[in-house]
C-alpha cells in the first residue's frame, strides 16, 4: 500500500523547549559533536491509491490537522516501499 | 552545517494512540482515502561536520536518548542540504 510522509517541525523563528532539552542532555551523557537539536513529529498514512488528488488531500489535512501553521513547517512527501 | 535526521516511529506490533486519533479524527473533518496513520518523532541534528564516528555517535544517540528501543524503531540517515 502507497505511504505519505508529512514531516512537522517547529519554524526556524519558533523557540523548540523539546529540542533544546535534548540538547542540553547530549554532553550529560557523554556525546559531544552536535551543535543543534529540533524536535518535530512524522506522520506515516497509509493510503488506498496514490494519485494528484489524494496528495492535494493529504496537504489539506497536515495543514488543518496535523501541524499548527502559525508555528511549524511542515513536508510531505511519498515514501517508495 | 551538516544535518542528521533520526526518525522514531512506533514498533508496528505496538499500539499507537496518538496515530489512531489522527485517524478517527480524518473522516469527521471530510477526509478520507487514508487507511491508517502511525504518529512518531523526528529530530534534525545539526552536526560541526560529518563522518562515521559522527554517524555511529548519532546512532548512540538515537538507541538510548532518542528513541525507546523496547517499543520504537528509529532510522538515522543524513539530510542533503
Amino acid at each position: 500500500m502507497p505511504r505519505v510522509v508529512v514531516d512537522v517541525m517547529p519554524k526556524p523563528e519558533i523557540l523548540d523547549p523539546q529540542g533544546k532539552a535534548v540538547l542540553g542532555a547530549l554532553p550529560r551523557l557523554g556525546f559531544s559533536g552536535v551543535t543543534d537539536v529540533r524536535q518535530g513529529k512524522r506522520f506515516e498514512l497509509e493510503v488506498a491509491h496514490l494519485d494528484d488528488a489524494v496528495l492535494a488531500e493529504v496537504e489539506k489535512m497536515a495543514e488543518t490537522l496535523l501541524s499548527n501553521p502559525v508555528i511549524e513547517n511542515f513536508t510531505v512527501r511519498v515514501e517508495e516501499q
